[in-house]
């Protein structure tokens, strides 16, 4: 008998944010992986979710999953699952290892989960039909500094929508960027190549544990952001486009964004 | 004392999609108000999902939702839920909803649940940062044949990004678009622009109840998605803009794609 691989998507925060639908699917799984170097639980340790699933879980690094091996012998013979936060597929990675499980004849599922692709819009109350592309921003290398989460912004920014920035993860290091350093980052950029995107009195949103119960949202000027503590990771920045009235509102609202953003309209 | 209200998204398609943190609070509530205009389950009605969640629900139409009374007036006093399939905060509605309460005290609260924004993507096989800016297609209304979808996903295209187009629901009619529907509207935006978005040989992907069990993935040229029969709703396309070599393996895998885009890259 050939066995079965079910991706499941656990949601943002803490293992209670996984859907009824995965746990029913993870509990009936003979073994389950994980990964947590694209994205992690906020809230949550290896071993509540081992508790709350009832079942042992092997953790596995970006080398063993790129490789497959370890997922891809255990799926030949049974029905594993392998777990990772938010939503599955959002890396190329895991498409990658879908795609090799289908072509052995290992029959495959999806079980979605939260995302902070629209989680992160509908916390700032920004309607998610108003985002551009996403983008990523690396932690800085010596001799690598990328342009394109600048101009990608820029791109967005110029056709008035919202741009979601995400913020480089190093889990083997347990280095995670913050709003901060992203902001630094920015302002780095825009001294560097000089287009606009960022000026002192420009909105950006930061927020931190989205989805959890101690998420924090602020929005406000880039000193402001910069000067800001938000705690503990995940963090992530959504760059403002246009701003509907409603959507000022909400930032003023939810996210103390100064109040001068609602006469701009 | 203060009341409370918590939007509640349930996810896609049954009441199992929503996650834990859902159920605890919906069943903690005193009441529990829905729409289902904005969207809905794929494959529950209101029966299953009062049983799932031991509560009546009142389910409020669109005039109602926008004034907001019933909803508020309940939350002055109890502890209320309001639910929307997917996520909630798509609507700006809701977003009025939500800041409206706040500004007379009432304290608010989000659980998010699974949307399509990022479950059609993973459906797929597509990258997330690779969206542009989603589109909804709207019945034609005699004299009303806005330009915007069209020229939105010609916008996202020539960047080489992906569009996910959702279609347009009248629920108090019983009418959801399908892909088929979808389709011909962009056949005929295209004769009527001319702007080159669409010829014999553009890759169309149509979703039919995605994260549902039914859930069917079909990627071809205009003629075959025209020709498919996709079943009930609720359907969504994504029209793709530049794949990458392991996007084009994932639509020929999971969605039948002809096997000739794997050599475009």
């Amino acid at each position: 008998m050939m066995g079965h691989l079910i991706f499941v998507g656990l949601g943002l925060s803490r293992p209670e944010d996984m859907s009824m639908k995965a746990l029913v699917a993870l509990r009936g799984c003979d073994e389950v992986f994980a990964e947590f170097y694209t994205s992690r639980l906020i809230d949550a340790c290896q071993a509540e979710l081992e508790e709350f699933i009832g079942r042992k879980i092997t953790v596995l690094n970006r080398k063993e999953v790129e490789e497959g091996t370890i997922i891809l012998k255990a799926a030949r013979q049974h029905k594993v699952a392998f777990m990772v936060a938010g939503d599955p597929m959002s890396a190329t990675t895991h498409v990658d290892l879908r795609l090799r499980a289908a072509e052995e004849g290992i029959t495959t599922e999806l079980v979605h989960g939260v995302s902070i692709f629209t989680a992160a819009a509908a916390a700032f109350g920004l309607q998610p039909y108003k985002f551009g592309r996403a983008v990523t921003i690396p932690f800085p290398e010596p001799g690598y500094l990328p342009a394109s989460p600048y101009d990608y912004i820029l791109e967005n920014y110029s056709r008035g929508l919202h741009t979601l920035v995400l913020l480089d993860i190093r889990e083997e290091e347990d280095r995670y960027m913050t709003a901060n350093e992203a902001v630094r980052w920015l302002l780095d950029a825009e001294q560097r190549l000089g287009k606009g995107l960022l000026n002192d009195e420009t909105i950006i949103c930061a927020g931190a544990r989205i989805g959890s119960t101690g998420q924090r949202l602020l929005a406000g000027d880039p000193q402001t952001i910069l000067g800001a503590d938000m705690g503990p990771p995940l963090h992530c920045l959504v760059i403002p486009g246009r701003l509907h009235f409603m959507e000022a509102h909400a930032l003023v609202s939810f996210a103390s964004a100064p109040r001068d953003i609602l006469e701009e309209d």
